[in-house]
């Protein structure tokens, strides 16, 4: 099955539109280190019937490693009946993006998501071929990121093709040419999700991170059309992450 | 010592301005596997007399992992007097930047590649302040990359401050305002170096990757402005490493 029906059947039959990012942060020296990888597993097991996927970046994947380190998570992800996806915003030139992509998807990962600043011809075009190769796993692209400083680069008129446009609508056109699984928009800017999704429309699913602890509303964003809310602090920071995960559940479907 | 003079006296003393790219390649199922480290190590210490640092990506980050996988490569290059870079392009939002960053500085790298798209606040700002806080390692910022699609991206002309400018010259102010220790312009764009040596002039070294396999000439480049030109398969995958290293450390000091 191709990763953008994956997740979107998960999602169907649990109810839920919401992406736990799994961004437990802690160096060798702190207390408690070494039983980081049993914790963030935990905290998975717990909320996992409230969400529709897991996401992983470089706060868990630098201290654990890849192989036998965050693939466990990925394998416990699988059973538990959820796809994993890899957030390392891939931004190399291509052949550095071919292995990488290959060995997340080696560790079981379902989709990755990319950096479409490095353009296609020995930029993405690997990570694309690679995403096939190994049955349609997916690929997300970074369209306008959920920070402060996002409107300093992804807001900047672009002159294409005889005419204005902001660099990240031309981000999403390229979701569109390439074919991605899906693009990433801050729920920071629900102004931007709204404009993204006039031109997407249903071929690819929105993917909006910021929610809860960087100030974003899933109401307002699933107006603006929304598809899957990325969460973490405040799900896996909660005393009780699977009630915390279960109150984004609920205001994501509706 | 701060690592802009780190890496500059490692260069005066060693004569060279090659820095080694380690991008072994392998999957685990790939014969061999299990001796990557040993190998990578292996052929870093045959080079490291002809090199002034070494560069290290996710091709051997993501087999190896880093806590006791590519820390190992990195205490190597220290006991044979070299910096060693992480090439991770860090591409996210400012919490998981300053994690990123905390833990490749805790693995003992020197030096970080970031990618200047993500701006300030919240975004390379973290960097900045983790690299001061262990004692003024080095930051540096994506400007020009070497591959095929570069100018779909790096070229865009951009309308800032009442006028037009490419958006890699933007990116090239970015280093200058933010005082990064270096920037990234690519060896098949000699022109590009040339255009960012000239805002640059001595306050930030060019670094300069696609020199041997993607076709860039290290002539061409320290004739436009390159301080340090990063090199990989043409070295490792030589039949004798330490040859090629030597080779072009050769041409690059004149």
């Amino acid at each position: 099955m191709k990763f953008k029906d994956y997740i979107a059947s998960v999602s169907r039959s649990r109810g839920s539109r919401i992406i736990l990012a799994l961004d437990l942060s802690m160096l060798p020296r702190d207390e408690g280190f070494w039983s980081l990888k049993e914790r963030a597993m935990k905290i998975l097991s717990l909320v996992s019937q409230y969400i529709c996927a897991v996401k992983i970046n470089m706060q868990l994947l630098l201290p654990l490693g890849l192989y036998g380190g965050v693939s466990d998570i990925v394998d416990l992800a699988h059973d538990l009946g959820i796809p994993a996806i890899i957030d390392c915003k891939l931004s190399d030139v291509g052949h550095t993006n071919l292995w990488a992509t290959k060995h997340y998807f080696e560790a079981g990962f379902d989709a990755i998501i990319v950096n479409p600043m490095v353009g296609w011809s020995e930029g993405v075009e690997p990570v694309f071929e690679v995403a096939k190769e190994y049955g349609g796993r997916g690929v997300i692209l970074l369209t306008y990121m959920s920070h402060k400083a996002s409107p300093e680069s992804y807001e900047l008129p672009v002159y294409v093709e005889g005419g204005f446009k902001p660099l990240y609508m031309l981000f999403a056109e390229r979701a569109l040419k390439w074919g991605a699984d899906g693009v990433v928009v801050g729920a920071t800017y629900p102004e931007k999700i709204r404009e993204v999704k006039k031109l997407l429309g249903d071929y690819i699913p929105i993917y909006t991170p910021g929610v809860g602890f960087q100030g974003g509303d899933v109401k307002n964003c699933l107006d603006a059309g929304s598809e899957y809310f990325i969460v973490g602090r405040a799900i896996f920071q909660a005393d009780e992450p699977e009630v915390a995960a279960k109150r984004f559940r609920d205001v994501s479907w509706v």
